[in-house]
């Protein structure tokens, strides 16, 4: 038995976040966290399907851990994905699984344990929901066997509880890929045509209920649960070269890496990640946040329910509900708006983020001038400058300088401030 | 014996703060702590009288504990708001009282002792000013009786060192209506025209020194003075369930109220009131100021010297000098300015201050964005929504929105910011 | 023998820097630090050679303690400068140091020992450099004798490794003047010709080689080492009257004056001066920065590398990396930028100030608006405002007001907030 893990997406509606395989949670890019779950599964030979954009990448981060194929048309989608495999993984049992969503290993083990004491062709993981998720339903019947998958059928008629989550396991993966070969559509459903053609043909599909963590990682403001998620997984503490000055504070859970300073009178709340080499500054609050590796947030900076990257640089700042790349650094008084003057939900690009708080969305390289406005939900993308001074409220394309335009009025100053003491103490 | 208190005014320049007589002081309405002093003072049957704009929320502020009667013509000022009580007040000995003085309650005290021991017909109390006030003073003879009220005689030409103040006790009241009713005048000082005919008609008057607080209370510059008042006299100490973190600072008189929490390196430097379910949270200083229940004082914020109502939110702002109503918001970096450049004192709508320290004046359910700044001494009114970074220089009508007008300069930027880690570094 | 320090320079390089002879370190003038050491090093009388516009208070500095005169064609320079002393001089033995450059006592130690023990008839300062600097190079010959100074000679073209300071000690004074008093040359390098006249005629003069501390102080960037320097030399500590609270921090090497006030959660990191009467208020940060007298460093700012003069008021501001006169303060949120967005050197004046970090340079007697932007290198000149909420890029002239235009957009909030306290209190 092989597992099939597709990681060829481009990534696009993660924008400016770059490939999202690679975004590193407290350390790890995330697809090694997934894949790893995989293999705990038990799971010891995984398939990895990557694009051209990003396969030499895959290679290098897993070395000999993994067998790593090109997915040609990235166009042809999931169907095209999982065709990648087929010279690979031959005609033995497959589970297929989109690194597109993030579940719990426990996700692994069952659909695993399902079909080693079960007797169906095909098992799909149905996740549990309590309300309506626009998604593919599995509709089952009363022997437990899947009849159809029905996508997005409106709230209120649901077929079950049950929404269909790419962690498939195929026993006879030789059937699928011909299925899967030989399917006619134009659209972006080709997979679950053929399943729906398989069903037809009586190959026996099982659902696997699935109760535990389920995250799509789809649009930027997924990271942070993703985030507190794996770091209630991990383990917690203090590494032994960081180093807390007497005053400073640190409350809740937190994970603090090699040679992380954390400076007098800075509090940290936790749950709080904070990755080798970063510096809290006097006086800063980080909480519920993930500072990557080499950031310094400075003085008098807040960060709250956030997720920086490496080497990110703050300085009396409010980074608020915010996720930033790597190598971005604010001038002292930026701030990302993370409300609304209404307190509506953001929208970004159409997309209701589901939350009124939403700060900024940065990509990698920027900097952005001392006391500008970043409003809420706005995407900078990598290698932009955003100059002092000024409201940025509209998305900014990748390699921009964006710069206010003003004009001073400079008149004969007729008022000649005293120097006299008495009356400038007055003011304390 | 029976008092009547004057609350029919509509505070207009009082705005955009909304109707004083039910501004929160420490919890409770200022016209409550007006008669909560007239009763300690032993006046058992108090008559308020109101204006259809508020005479129902005086009902529902004091149910039973006073009677309530409705000043129709509200044009016809204070002649007109004292006759509102004719009926009620019958003709028994009537102490009158306007509440748009705060006085300490030995005031009238004073006036009853006064009129208890003596022998006039009324008694009306002198507040002794060392220096010169635009107000009435009493002109009073050898006999110690009331030969006139002059009104704003101009400095160096006071009759006396006594400024009629509204606490005036009559003994006949159905005589004073009486000379109310009949007195002609177009002008707004119907009141003082009457008590003018009656001393010339020989009802003796007689003046009561009074040098205890006064503060009218008809500007909103004139809350914080009362507030101290009120604080003064109350009773000091932090509620039970307040949680004052182990590392946050409370130095000085404090009242601090249920359920209050404290966060650590917050300075709270009294004299300071925070009420109910109020957050102060870390970093943030609060010295010399009212803050209502249900507030949270963000990160790194001050609020100096003024006055908040309840549910104000600020988050690394600076509120100096300023009065704001409930639900009033500020985004990150909004800033009160408090002193003008030239350090001259405020003026507002042609008013000086007599300060050249005044910040904000809010009214209620205002959101204020980041980075914007509000000039000294500006009003903004109610329901207003003020945009991110702009400068308010001007007053604010109530429900209005305001936006800064810009545009951004967007070229393509030609630098390319290595992530080259040593030399990121230098910067630290 | 006597001393002729040279200070009737007019400091434009350092505009708006006022006159640098006057400027305090540490509370004393920089011109009195020098003369001191002169005398420390042995130079009992001491001449000053100032100019028309300083030489009242050259006098009133010094007082009986040196002999003051004026050079009166300033346009003459430094041949001018040491000229304007004839008279007084005579023709004892002189040794002739320019106030621009700040050196150790010990240089003038190395020159008088060499001079007490030598046969030459002048001794010139030669500062050992370890990589090239565009100044005056010394030419040895095989005897130790000086051939030539050669004017930045280029990068590996250096005749020595000594740069010509001027500390110059001639024992024929007589002879100096008559050479300066004939030179021949338009240029301003007439000193520099006759000591090469002197010694084609034969007057031996030889380098003292020396290894100490140097530091032109030409430009305003100047001040921070000097400050530096000084700093090191001087006796650490805090004054008795000084009060530090309880939960204020103080870390590193310190000079804390008279009455100076540090209030709780305030960090000073050292090397830091704090002159009399001065307030470091709640969770402010100074850093690596001298501080002047009567200076309030408000609430939640950072002062970091920086040179306050007296009564600097900061608020809520980070002052990075700036150089302020006397009577400066900050609105809330004001900021210098120190660095720029794409991390190059910062430039005055077409002058590459040799670092990427530099902040604001300001006069005195100036006055900053609340959330102000102020670009790296700016200079402001003395007797300004500066207005709120603008980004000033350029330099300022003394005595300008210099405000923003901008035009607001004001409409009808058609949003209704609501003042429910829960949804308000999901905001948290």
């Amino acid at each position: 038995m092989k597992a099939l893990v597709l990681a060829a997406g481009r990534s696009k509606r993660m924008k400016p976040v770059e490939d999202k395989n690679f975004l590193k949670f407290l350390g790890k890019p995330l697809l090694m966290w997934q894949v790893e779950m995989v293999k705990k599964a038990g799971f010891e030979e995984i398939v990895v399907v990557g694009g051209a954009h990003n396969l030499s990448r895959i290679k290098a981060l897993f070395g000999e851990m993994v067998q790593v194929v090109e997915q040609n048309d990235l166009e042809e989608g999931m169907c095209g994905a999982v065709l990648a495999g087929r010279e690979i993984i031959g005609d033995c049992a497959v589970m297929i699984f989109s690194s597109n969503d993030v579940v719990d290993e426990s996700a692994f083990e069952l659909i695993k344990e399902a079909f080693e004491r079960g007797d169906a062709d095909s098992y799909l993981l149905g996740k549990k929901v309590d309300k309506y998720f626009p998604g593919g339903y599995l509709e089952v019947d009363e022997d437990g066997l899947i009849k159809n998958i029905v996508e997005k059928p409106g709230e209120g008629k649901e077929p079950s509880d049950m929404v269909n989550l790419v962690v498939h396991l195929h026993k006879d993966s030789a059937k699928l890929f011909e299925y899967l070969a030989k399917v006619k559509s134009d659209a972006d459903d080709k997979y679950e045509v053929a399943l729906a053609e398989m069903m037809k043909d009586e190959v026996t599909m099982k659902a696997v209920s699935y109760d535990g963590f389920w995250q799509p990682i789809k649009y930027p403001w997924h990271v942070n649960p993703v985030f507190k998620y794996f770091f209630e997984k991990a383990e917690k503490g203090v590494a032994k070269s960081a180093k807390i000055a007497e005053k400073a504070i640190v409350r809740g859970d937190v994970i603090i890496g090699e040679n992380v300073k954390i400076f007098d009178n800075a509090v940290v709340q936790g749950p709080c990640y904070i990755g080798d080499n970063s510096v809290i500054a006097n006086n800063a609050l980080v909480r519920e946040s993930h500072i990557g590796s080499g950031c310094v947030i400075g003085f008098s900076s807040e960060v709250a329910r956030s997720f920086l990257g490496n080497e990110v640089w703050t300085h009396s700042n409010y980074i608020g509900d915010s996720i930033l790349g790597n190598n971005v650094s604010f001038g002292a008084g930026a701030v990302t708006g993370n409300l609304r003057l209404d307190e509506k939900n953001i929208v970004v690009d159409g997309v209701d983020s589901g939350s009124n708080k939403l700060g900024l969305i940065c990509g990698d390289n920027v900097r952005v001038g001392v006391n500008t406005s970043l409003m809420p939900g706005v995407k900078i993308g990598s290698g932009s400058f955003i100059g002092a001074g000024i409201v940025v409220a509209q998305d900014v394309e990748p390699k921009s300088f964006v710069r206010g335009s003003w004009e001073l009025k400079i008149s004969e100053n007729k008022t000649n401030i005293s120097s006299d003491r008495e009356n400038f103490r007055k003011k304390l």
